[in-house]
Order: structure tokens, then C-alpha cells, then sequence
């Protein structure tokens, strides 16, 4: 009797409506398994605490690759083997110092950290008067003049009344990427950037910045958002009269290093590729427990919850650690360069890098007709409160992906706490919740679930 | 020339949607100011680092009272008066101990905490074999002939695949609630309950239980969900041979305390009333940081952010700290037997009591013309992320001011950590986030704002 109640049930409605009325039901399942067993937290309690920071070329990332390698196995992949690519090595090296030297001779110390690729001051340390900068637009105004022999300080803080975090880590971060060299060029002799974090807080925030090869490499450093609102002080009202620091960061030949890949090939479609993923790599200070361990887990996690429900992609499901994503994308670089080389054809891609925190939707970016496709999923995620599709981008490890063919997307958690731990030596397991891990995992899956059973 | 179009515009619009576009352009006023000015955290810290726990009767229950009079004051109240009640004053006496027996002869220590208003057992502490309950039903099943003389363990986990964890809450929360007094029915000579938390932690969660008087009063304690899973394992594999545990709680005679009440007098209908709390009360084990310090200190902001940007509401806006939320409800009773007694006039209430995290939308309980009314202003939240108007209910502290004819809401912040936090230990200063709790207090102005604004 039921059984024609469902027949009557699929005249009336048409086949799509029975289409998505089977996948409300398949991803609830996933919801369920996912909640209730997912290995996420697990696994990220090994990537942080079993093995810890993971910077490319070092031992520890070695360890990552082949400790996921087995993660993955264990989710139930079909295969999983190993994508090598050539990456920087860049140490840190000595635990920096440095101090202010204040005009009413006062001497304090400066807690700060090397920024990713940055060189080494000199074996003696750098020493200067320091010029404070509020913007980029600032420093092109007061020009070589004011700038030369100087320390430039960049105190551009992150503006809060930005919803997004991300948006304002764009605009702020331009002083990391661009400040050490944009400096150079005036003259300056190092760079001192405010920490791009949210918050005040007392942890100095590293992070990649970008020598522009056209002017001189000079050391630059972070200090804490704290320090930064202290020297800030110190400069207007008592005067600085100059600071040191010393750091011994250096980069090191390249060194072979992988990506981790692992497929459930597809039933149906199996030249059809989904890729999904993080990026197995992570800053040096701390564990990369959100940044990017949360999205590594969860990515494995989409393998072992599909496998988990019984499901049977249509379509070739590939789950990928990337590696060097923090300070060089080479591990991008090498899966893209394959993908050409093989002439693969990749439909869709997902990455999980803004964290394990409270999913609120996906960021976006595709074709206007594949767009308009996913967006008609958007009422099956509704329930799990994770609705918004209007960001665009995706990840950076993926989104080179475009150029054969793949439609992309990024997993987008709430990103009022990102900041309070990306690149900072808080950056730990402890601060991960499993319960938002899990519901950012059970969003990957399910869109990659919709993507492998209805293509894209 | 921009005033014709402005003119046109409105023309062009009806007033309905002039006003809107007045209170969009209010809203993003209030979020600008509140998320770069704030003083909720600031007010948060002096809560739980300054004063600390503070339950009902307790003399940090009082600092509270002032130190809040102050900060209302200080965030530009016209008047700020307390308003008083009698209320519960328990007391957990000594630290609890316990252990248990197996039946290998081990013995292992149980770390636990008594449930509040819980009696405490006799001096030498109660010892007894034990029965472990995965249901309530269960209870009533074995009845007497298995209860009587034993210690009843009910191990009922809070269910991972609700997306609410509130509603998992609700459901496990009758163990804590009814679980004593039902086993005490039974014969039962004491009882242990797994803590509500929605993770695997090593915290035991107090919180109240409600003794019925036809029955025995049994003491009561929690343990982890960790200590409640070895248990568990304990009783399947090893076996247990008796538990013993001590406490010394007790209930002491009521005491004089205060709501604490801060009023900005409406220009236009002074004698309609709005109100928005949290409650100051919290539990002895940590400094109610989640529960309820971020629920008062989004109220006080609520006040400042509207006096800093220069509003005067139409209506009058109290803004109350309710007492003994916790372990007596006296405060609540208070305000809403002062609103009968002086015939009042409330058109609102609004209460933040799910912890300061990132707002998702608000609980509803109200009629439909007016609900309808409500969910019109929806789409002035949707640019913030906060557009989930669906839950029912509002906050403990408000609910029986529908008595009065106040349309009731509860602020409803995004819910997967409240109960890594809620009555245990580490509900400290430290696990708030400073941007979930103001877009929170945002969240709260806004719509506090549109009531005193356009009335409910």
C-alpha cells in the first residue's frame, strides 16, 4: 500500500522533485553517520598532536603525508598513492629576539616571529628608527626620503565591521605580502607588519609574505596585534628611539615532497573526476589544527562516510592532501600539471580551508549554467543551516583547476574565529569543537555525494 | 539635486519600504558601532575575572548586582535601580569524593560534582551496588524489585545527530531533571548522571534538579561523559561491585537579592514596555562565562551601542539582570509580578541565554499577526547572517511575560559549543569569542531597536 502511494507520489511530483527528494534522504543519512561517527576528530588528534607542525620539507611533513596515506586507506579508499613535487624549505631557525629602545632610554623587548620565506637579518641583528605605516597608500607618500635606512612598522589593523574576517584579512594583508618589498623599494633596511589577526591578542601571526625580486630582500617579522597597539603608544607618546632583532630564518634547497591522493573510482562515469581536499602543510608554531588539519580530516572524512552508508559514486571521487600550499603551492602546481599531462577530466572541485568551524555554505566559482545547477542544492542544505552560496573562490590549492574545466567550490565555515588562531602558536587541536568540525565535514560530503551522483 | 531623487525615490517606494530602508541604514549604524566599540568583553572579563562564579545567595552573586549597576550606568541608563527577591541559597559544601569498587577488588576514584539544590548524602558518604539506565522507560520497567537499595547510574547520552544540540538538551535533560526523584520512587539511595554534554570530556556538568515531594529526597551527583563511558564499560566487562560517594551540599535559608533593572524612558510611548536580559546567576564551578555572563554583558551593550549612536527609542527599553535563573527562577517571578502588580505595559521581551556565540537568528513565542509583523524584519538581518526565525520559545527569565502580553524572543546563537561549556569548569572568560559575542549584542540591538522603533 505504501509502495503506491510512492508511485502516485512520483507522477505527481516529476522525476527532478524524486530526484531531490532521494538525495534529501541520501544526505540525511550522510548527516547521521557523519555526526555520529565520523573519525574526523580522531585523525586530527594525530596530524596535532601525534606529529605537530607540518611546514613543508620538514620531517614532520613526511610523516603527515604517509600518516594520511594510512588514514585514508582505512576510510576505505580504492587506491592511494603518492603525488611527488619539489618544495621550499624554509627554517626558522633560531627563536627570534628583538627590542624597542625608547627615547627616555628604556629598553623592551619585542616578542615577534620571522614571516614565511622571509631572509635573516644579519649575524649581528638589524638596528634602526623605526617609521610607523597606517597604510600602503601612506608609505608611497612619504617615499624614499622618509623611508630609506628605516624599520618600517606596518600597524594596518583588520577592520572589524566586516562581517567576513576573510575580506578583511584581504585588505589588511597586503602589508604581509607586499609591505616587506614595497618598503625595499624605498630604501628600508626591514619590515615589522602587525599581525593579521582579528583580535587583540598577544601572539605574533606568521605567514607567507612576497619578495618582489626587483628590489632588495629584507628581514620582516610580525609582531602581536597587542605590541602593535603598544609600540603604536610608545611611538606617539613617549618616542622610540630605534629597535633591534635579530633572525637566522633561511631558505633551504628544495626537497621532494607529496601530495597524498586516494580515489573511490566511479560506477558510472569513472573518467569523471571530483577532487576534494585540504592542505596537508602548516605553519611552524603551532599544530595546524585549524589551519589546515580540520580540512584535511574532513576530506578524508567525505571517503569514509560515503563508504560508510553504502553509497557508490557514479562518478570518481578523489580525496587529496595537498602539500606546500602555506608557502609556495607547489603541491597545487604538481596536481593541476597531471591533470594536463594525463588530459583528466575534472568536473568539480571542493577545498576546505577557512577551518572547521560552524559551516554557513560554500564559495563559488563556475560557469553561470553550473552555478545556477548547484544552486538548485541549496534547499537540501538548508535544514543543516549551511544556505549561503554567494561567496566567490574556492581554495588555493584548487583553483587553478578551472583551466580543465572543473567547476569550483569552497567549504565556507563561520570565520569570526579564524583569525584568533591562523598562523599563531594557539593554533592547536584543543581549539578545534568536534561538533563543528563534523557538521563542516557532513557539508563536503554531501555536496560531493550530489556532485558524484548528478554530475555537474 | 540628490534630495529630488531622494524625493522620487520615496514616491516611487512606498513608506513601508522608505521606513525599511531607514532601519536598514540603523542597523548597519548599530553593527559598525558595536563591532568596533563594544564593551561587552571588556564587561565579561570584570564578570568572571573580577568577581567570578556567582550562584544565587553567594556574596559574588551581590558584586555582580553592583558591578552590573555600575556598567548600566556607565553605558548611559537614565535610571538604574534594583529591584529585589528572596532566592535559594545552596551551597556544595566540601568537594565531593567518590569511588568505585570492581569487582577485581580495583578501586577507582570518580570524579564528580553534586547536582544543584541536590541534599548531601549522610556524613559517611551513601555505598551501594549500582544500575545503569539508558532510558527513562528503562527505569520504569525494573521498577522496585531492581531499583530498591541501589544507586542508579542513568547513562543517557545527549543524541549527536540533532543539529540543535539544545534539543538533545531537552530530551537527555529529564535524567538530570526527574531522574532522582523518579529513582527515588523506585528505592533508590542515591543517584549518578552522566553529564549533559554534547563531547567526550572529562568535566562533570552540574546543573538543577527537581525533587518531587512525594518522594525521598536522594543525593545526586554528575560525572563526565568520559567517566560515564568507562563506566559504562566497567559494568559490561569487568563488573562493578558497589559505588560510594560523598557529598556535603545543603540548602540554607533564602536570601535578599536583586534584579538588576536600567531604563532609557521612551520619547514618544513611554509607558510601552521592552525588555532584554540575561541572567547574573551562574554556577559554582567555573565564572558562568557562556551561561549567562555573555547574555548580561550583550544586554548592557544593547543599551551603550544605542545611546553612542544617538538614538532616543520611541519606547521605553529596560534592560534587566535577572537573579537565580539557575536554581529558582525568584528574579523572573519578581519582574513579572512587578509588571502585574503596577499594571505595566510590555509589547516585548527578549533574552540571550544560549551562550555568545555566533547569532544565527532568534527563537519566536508571540501570536501570529504579530509573528507576521517579526518575520518582516527578517530580511534586515539577512546581511548579517542572522535569519533563522523559525525555533519557539525565548528565555527562562521572560517566558511568563506573555502573562502580561509581551511577544517573547530568544536570541539564538549558533549552538554546537554551548554544551562543550554549560554548568562545568571550563565555562571561563577564555572560551568566549570576542566577535561571537558582540555580533550577538548587534544581533540584539538591532532588533531591539526596530520594536522601540516600530513598535510590536
Amino acid at each position: 500500500m505504501r509502495f503506491i502511494y510512492l508511485i502516485l507520489f512520483l507522477f505527481v511530483f516529476n522525476w527532478g522533485n524524486a530526484q531531490i527528494l532521494n538525495d534529501s534522504i541520501a544526505i540525511k543519512n550522510i548527516f547521521n553517520e557523519v555526526m555520529a561517527h565520523s573519525t574526523a576528530h580522531d585523525n586530527l588528534y594525530v596530524l596535532c598532536k601525534r606529529i605537530g607542525a607540518r611546514l613543508s620539507g620538514s620531517l614532520n611533513a613526511e610523516k603527515a603525508v604517509l600518516a594520511t596515506a594510512k588514514m585514508l586507506k582505512a576510510a576505505g579508499a580504492d587506491t592511494v598513492y603518492l603525488q611527488s613535487c619539489e618544495v621550499p624549505h624554509w627554517v626558522r631557525g633560531e627563536k627570534e629576539t628583538g627590542f624597542v629602545l625608547l627615547n627616555n632610554g628604556k629598553k623592551q623587548d619585542l616578542n615577534l616571529c620571522a614571516l614565511g620565506n622571509a631572509v635573516a637579518t644579519e649575524a649581528k641583528g638589524v638596528k634602526g628608527k623605526v617609521i610607523e605605516i597606517t597604510s600602503m597608500h601612506q608609505l608611497d607618500s612619504l617615499g624614499e626620503k622618509v623611508i630609506k635606512g628605516k624599520i618600517v612598522f606596518f600597524n594596518i589593523p583588520m577592520n572589524p565591521t566586516y562581517l567576513n574576517t576573510f575580506k578583511a584579512y584581504g585588505e589588511s594583508g597586503v602589508a604581509r605580502w607586499d609591505g616587506p618589498s614595497n618598503a625595499a623599494k624605498y630604501g628600508a633596511i626591514a619590515a615589522i607588519v602587525r599581525s593579521l589577526a582579528s583580535n587583540a591578542d598577544n601572539y605574533p601571526h606568521t605567514g607567507v609574505l612576497g619578495y618582489n625580486d626587483s628590489f632588495p630582500k629584507i628581514p620582516a617579522v610580525a609582531i602581536s596585534t597587542n605590541d602593535a597597539n603598544w609600540l603604536n603608544n610608545m611611538i606617539q607618546q613617549q618616542g622610540v628611539k630605534e629597535i633591534w632583532f635579530k633572525t637566522s630564518s633561511k631558505m633551504l634547497p628544495d626537497v621532494t615532497s607529496h601530495n597524498v591522493i586516494a580515489e573511490i573510482r566511479g560506477t558510472l562515469h569513472p573518467e569523471e573526476i571530483i577532487t576534494v581536499g585540504g592542505h596537508l602543510d602548516s605553519w611552524d608554531l603551532a599544530e595546524g589544527a585549524q589551519d589546515d588539519g580540520a580540512g584535511c580530516v574532513q576530506s578524508i572524512e567525505v571517503l569514509r562516510a560515503l563508504q560508510a552508508i553504502g553509497y557508490h559514486p557514479k562518478r570518481t571521487i578523489r580525496v587529496v592532501m595537498f602539500m606546500n600550499e602555506e608557502n609556495g603551492g607547489r603541491g597545487g602546481e604538481a596536481y593541476l600539471n597531471q591533470a594536463k599531462r594525463l588530459n583528466e577530466k575534472h568536473i568539480f572541485a571542493l577545498e576546505s580551508d577557512e577551518g572547521g568551524f560552524t559551516p554557513r555554505g560554500f564559495n563559488c566559482s563556475m560557469n553561470q549554467e553550473k552555478k545556477e545547477k548547484l544552486l538548485k542544492w541549496k534547499s537540501l542544505f538548508y535544514p543543516y543551516g549551511i544556505d549561503r552560496f554567494e561567496g566567490n573562490g574556492s581554495g588555493s590549492d584548487i583553483e587553478q583547476l578551472s583551466e580543465v574545466g572543473a567547476a569550483l567550490c569552497g567549504l565556507s565555515p563561520d570565520s569570526q574565529r579564524y583569525f584568533d588562531y591562523h598562523h599563531a602558536a594557539n593554533d592547536i587541536f584543543e581549539n578545534v569543537s568536534k561538533r563543528e568540525l563534523d557538521l563542516g565535514a557532513f557539508a563536503m560530503t554531501a555536496l560531493i555525494y550530489l556532485v558524484a551522483e548528478n554530475g555537474l
